[in-house]
C-alpha cells in the first residue's frame, strides 16, 4: 500500500484531505505541529480526529516559530483582530512562510517514511489571502522536494503534493468531507481557543459562511 | 543596514559563509538547529563562531528531526560509516531534506526580522553528493521561499539565497575564510563529535584534502 503524509492541523481543512488521502487507498502518516500558535485546542482535534480516523502514526512536531513572533497567532502581545472576508489585506493571523516550513518537515518524514504522497488542505478560493495557500506556491515547493530529497532527484520515486482543495469553495469542500464520513464536531477553526469557537474571528467567518452555503448547522457549535 | 539570515551549523562552511555575509556590509541573524543530531559539538562551535564575530542575534531552533530517523546523523542505532571520497554512493549521513527544513525556517525568520538575505555554505564541488546542497535545489528554494511569504509574493521585497561557495573548491573556501579573518580553530565538521576529529569520516576526509591542497595544517587539530 502506498504512503502518505497529511499535515493535520485539527481544522476542518486538514481533517478533510486527511478523509480524501484515505480514501486515495494509501496508508496515512499525520502530522501535526506544535510551532507556539496561541492555543492547543487544534492540536487536541488533530489527535481526535486521527483516533477517529484509525491513523495510528500521527508525529507532533515541536518547533517554536514564536520565538521570532510576526504574527497574532505566535506573538501573544499582538490580540487576534476580528476578521472581515471582504479586505484585500492579509490579516496580522499570517505566520511567516509556515506552510513551507510544514511542506518541508513532511517531506522529511515522506522521505524517512518512504511515503511518495503529501496532502496539505489549502485552498486559493475561500481563504484569508495567506500567499502559502496558492497554487503556485504548492508547485514550487514540489519542485524544491523532489529537487532536495534523494527519493525525488536520485531514485525517481517523484514526491506529489496534494493539494485537494486548491480550486475548490469551503462548501464544496464540506460536501465533499460529509461524503466522506468526516465528523465536523471533531475540528477546530478558531484563532482564539476560547471554550466555543468565538464566531468572529477570519477562521470563525470563512467556516460559518461555508456551512451556511451547504445550508447545515455547524456540528462543532452544538457540541 | 541591510539584514542577513545565515545558517550557522558550527562547521567550516557555515562560519565562513558568515564572515562572507558580514564582508558583504550585512546585519547577521545567526541561526542554528538542534535538530536531534548526534552530538553538540558544532553548537557549541556555533555559539562560539557568532560571538568571536560580534554577532548577538543567534536563534538556535529545536526541532526533532531524529524521530523519523532514516540517517547515521540523527539514529543513534546506526554506524557512522568511515568515508570513501571516491564512492559515488549517498552517504547514510544524509539527513531527508535537511537543507530544505533548513532554508524554511530561515525563510520564516527572515521574513519577521525584514532579512531580504539568507547566506547558506553549501557547495557542489567538495561535497558528499548531498541532492539538497547542488544550485539547482538552492534555486528552486529560492523561487518558493518568493512565492510563499508575503515580503516576497506581496511587498516585492525578494529574499535571495546566497549560497557564494556553490561552485568553490573547499581549499579556494578556506583560502577566503583566511582573508576575512576567519578562526577556523572554532570550527567543528567530525560527523563523530569525540574528544577530536575522528579523522576517517566523510566530513573530516574533505576537510583534510582541503587544508592539504591549501597548504597549511587545520588549526582545529592542534588546539
Amino acid at each position: 500500500m502506498s504512503k502518505a503524509i497529511v499535515l493535520l492541523s485539527g481544522g476542518l481543512d486538514s481533517c478533510v484531505a486527511l478523509h480524501v488521502a484515505l480514501n486515495d487507498g494509501h496508508e496515512v502518516c499525520a502530522l501535526s505541529f506544535d510551532y507556539g500558535q496561541r492555543h492547543k485546542k487544534e492540536l487536541e482535534c488533530a489527535r481526535a480526529i486521527a483516533a477517529h480516523a484509525g491513523v495510528k502514526d500521527h508525529c507532533v512536531v515541536s518547533l517554536n516559530l514564536a520565538q521570532w513572533g510576526g504574527s497574532s497567532l505566535t506573538d501573544m502581545n499582538m490580540k487576534v483582530e476580528d476578521g472581515n472576508l471582504d479586505s484585500k489585506e492579509i490579516p496580522a493571523t499570517y505566520v511567516p512562510a509556515r506552510n513551507m516550513v510544514f511542506l518541508s518537515i513532511a517531506a522529511s518524514m515522506a522521505e524517512a517514511r518512504g511515503a511518495e504522497h503529501i496532502y496539505i488542505g489549502v485552498s486559493q478560493v475561500d481563504y484569508s489571502g495567506y500567499v502559502d495557500c496558492r497554487k503556485e506556491f504548492i508547485d514550487a515547493m514540489e519542485t524544491a522536494i523532489n529537487l532536495g530529497t534523494v527519493m525525488g532527484a536520485e531514485k525517481g520515486r517523484k514526491i506529489t503534493i496534494h493539494a485537494p482543495f486548491e480550486n475548490m469553495t469551503k462548501a464544496d469542500e464540506i460536501r465533499l468531507g460529509l461524503k466522506l464520513g468526516v465528523d465536523f464536531g471533531l475540528t477546530w477553526t478558531c484563532y482564539r481557543g476560547g471554550e466555543k469557537p468565538c464566531g468572529k474571528c477570519d477562521s470563525c467567518l470563512l467556516r460559518a459562511k461555508a456551512f451556511a452555503e451547504v445550508g447545515i448547522p455547524d456540528p462543532a457549535l452544538t457540541r
